[in-house]
């Protein structure tokens, strides 16, 4: 069984996945002990770690180097955020194929027109495709994956562009037309009301991805009370821990004058060791070297 | 001024560099920050991000990639950890001219015999080189640097093999004659002291290295006490400190059912912007973008 | 002194350089040893090489990498062909940055859209960028390069969209009001007549550079006639030989059952070694092993 | 029914598969356009046209992308050449996991230490390693390995590192108890007898497979009169005929001052556009660009 189907399986048996952005294999094998679901194979986390602004400057073959590195070191079904499709539906085409062939079991494909802008750029142009033309990216990834079971979901922005309700509405319904098989619904609202108001009009075929980054007080309980979110992904947290740790124990350590004190505050290099696998090393090496 | 320059005149002036293990941009930003002098471009580090034992399993090219990424983020002077230079020396002559053109301005080469074998393997092989053989591969890398500040610094496991400290003394003479620029002297021990006997034992005419992972208290003063330290790397911080937010956090967020409680306990997003550069982007789509 | 100063040298001492598409070092080193003054790391002949099309679908990454590894090999300027600077003018910041760490001398923008389509795609949109917007992106590269020397080279598709010689010539003006260095002008007629033209009509303060792949008849001496153009890229001839040879050869082996007869008629392999640089490693051999 | 139980039942149909080195999916795809039944990802074909001596300088992730890359252009099965298994049992196991994941039906493991060396090289080391270490790299192999039809191919030196047949013919059966599916023989004379010879002697319970470079006249007549032969591998054609024609057209070229001439006897630009597949890709603009 495949690990789309898998993914799809969870779905229907628990009614909500959980799933945890990764930058890394490491971030994914501590997401996988922690018990999520599936792994965010995140662009917003790449760009961070990468120390670029997430504005389509990490390539595609940078972010399926990743996402080949955590598929071949965690078991867990990967998402793959792969933003616009790197440009057209011929581009898609292309994506599709590398991303499934890297070991993704689903992408996440966004509305927007490619290359992103921030919100605050001259102009704010956060335009959107016409919805005819991202149809057309959409039927064509979903043409393309070699796995019926490989998840197509198909993100609108018309929340995030202040089009409305009705114009996101309309989007997403187009988009289950042309294959989509989830809608994720984005908002940049700091609180959830916008989200709860487009599950509770959401009458389409397909359930809802959402990603709850700007609304934590959207929890598990408040999601699965909407009845059709059948994925949460937990877009930045990984990355924003780890900064979070880092930049306190450099900033100790030339306090310090060295590393006496924060050691102790850390996991031991053996914890290290451990999440490299070094045990199964150890065993090799005694079963093979000769 | 080369950045190898930059780092030897640092180390002139102020007698000891502090130089902090990176395994990304991300990481490097944040050391730059906190005000080290240098970055150190580690394989273990490395090797832990992408979920592997450190046993030469990481390619070159991927330590490249990711020295070459640091390297465009940060300003700092980088000193390579190039484990055993990637077999023979004309491995070595290779890895020169790939890391020096990558951006680095050091490297450390140690005298082990490749691949790596952990230290409970069947057998306990942690084999040296022979010497002349180690010297063969620091001439050929003195030979092959470009730019005569780059630094090449002989590593010796002598101590870690259990060869003792005569034997560590030899061998380290042995590389300076052949064109070392320092020592980097490791030990395995839990304190400092064979540490501190070899300094007090080194009467060479380079400076020594130190890598304080083990014995944590061997801080600045007491490395300075020494006199003839002008290096001090600490290799394992970040990824530890990384590791330890990832966990907590992740476990956090599945206990809670959501993000609602940890989103306060981490650096906001718009942190994570800042260290993406996201205020000269704005300001390059202010001045580019029509 | 910079390669990109020697390129410009080159070309103020010799009134025209001559530099061949290059899709790896071995190609390179070919040029290089025939005489040309330059590489050019074309997209297409690498798209070729991944058999893809050549539609924007290899990433700025992968072509980084290969020119790279052909700077690592050949000592020859490289002019880098970067299509549209691979999204907006953020996207240009970024590139430029990157090729001119890689190791480029110059690079080639051109003022298409992104991404790009076939000319016999339906709607045959072959679009040019609003003028203002292009040279929002040369002035991004102008300001980005570190190299005061480093050739910013603008290319229009003004003919080849079909909008005439006096559209072409208002945008090369306007490119080099922005900044560019050179303007690349092309045609799609299969004979030199547009070029010609768009040459003699040529005043503005900079040289051109043109790419007779779909006019062999333009040879140095008609160019040199026209003189405005300062360099001439032969743009797909080592893909298509290599091509012919493989297509060839292959087809032999198979119809004789062996390669009894073709390894006459290839170079023999010890050519092979002597462009891998196997004299040297075998020196080096001699000198550093022990 | 997956590539490489299709190699195999090939194998068993045919008696013979021929096998042609790729160094890209372009010669690839012509590979498989000349009918041959399989690809041999060779790391000599590789390192050439990287422009470096074929002595562990190409990493085994530049490996793995060039082999993920004609995996995503040929249907072909692909036997992938790891030289030495890039270090001990413990690299073995990650490379099989890496190859297997990237596309590989087969591998080809040889029983020389790491790194090599020229056979010119001082001291002249063709050094083997020990049968038993040999042994534990075929068992990590085969012990690693997902698919059961994944090829286990082991190559001996012994007739190269001038040990004699009865060596070659003892190491040839330790290996295949030890697990190898496939027995690579190789011989540095440059006519065919020790290959034949050898093949004569062999009772094996395993096939054998060649590299017929040295001795060109071991066409696949003389081949299968041999009758335990299964596999021939043509180890070098593709990168001298692609050298031979690069070399001339490049001096033409220069000789000429310009492609007026070239341009005739190579295949037209079209031919390189049907290659990289325009056709699918103009099919799919009209369908599914908007």
């Amino acid at each position: 069984m495949s690990k789309a189907k898998q993914l799809r399986n969870r779905m229907a048996e628990r009614g909500l996945v959980h799933i945890m952005a990764a930058h890394s294999p490491l971030s994914a094998v501590l997401a996988e002990e922690a018990g999520f679901d599936g792994l965010w194979a995140s662009g917003f986390e790449l760009s961070a770690l990468y120390g670029l602004p997430d504005m389509s400057l990490i390539s595609m073959t940078q972010h399926l180097d990743m996402l080949r590195a955590i598929a071949g070191r965690s078991s867990l079904p990967i998402v793959a955020d792969i933003d616009t499709g790197y440009g057209n539906a011929i581009n898609v085409i292309h994506a599709i194929s590398e991303y499934e062939r890297a070991g993704a079991s689903a992408v996440v494909i966004e509305d927007k027109t490619f290359p992103k802008v921030t919100s605050l750029a001259a102009g704010g142009r956060q335009e959107l495709l016409r919805v005819e033309e991202f149809q057309g990216k959409i039927e064509a990834a979903v043409n393309t994956r070699l796995d019926p079971d490989f998840l197509v979901i198909a993100r609108t922005e018309a929340l995030i562009a202040g089009l409305g309700e009705e114009e996101a509405l309309k989007r997403a319904k187009a988009y289950v037309q042309a294959g989509a098989d989830m809608i994720l619904i984005h908002s940049k609202k700091n609180d959830p009301s916008e989200i709860e108001s487009f599950a509770r009009a959401w009458d389409g075929d397909v359930p809802l991805t959402i990603v709850p980054n700007a609304y934590p007080d959207l929890d598990a309980n408040r999601t699965q009370a909407l009845g059709n979110i059948r994925m949460v992904i937990y877009g930045n947290y990984g990355i924003r821990a780890a900064t979070t740790a880092m930049q306190g124990t450099f900033r100790r350590i030339m306090a310090d004058g060295g590393v006496q004190n924060v050691h102790k505050d850390i996991v031991p290099v053996e914890e290290i060791f451990r999440l490299q696998g070094m045990e199964k090393t150890k065993a090799d090496e005694k079963r093979f070297l000769r």
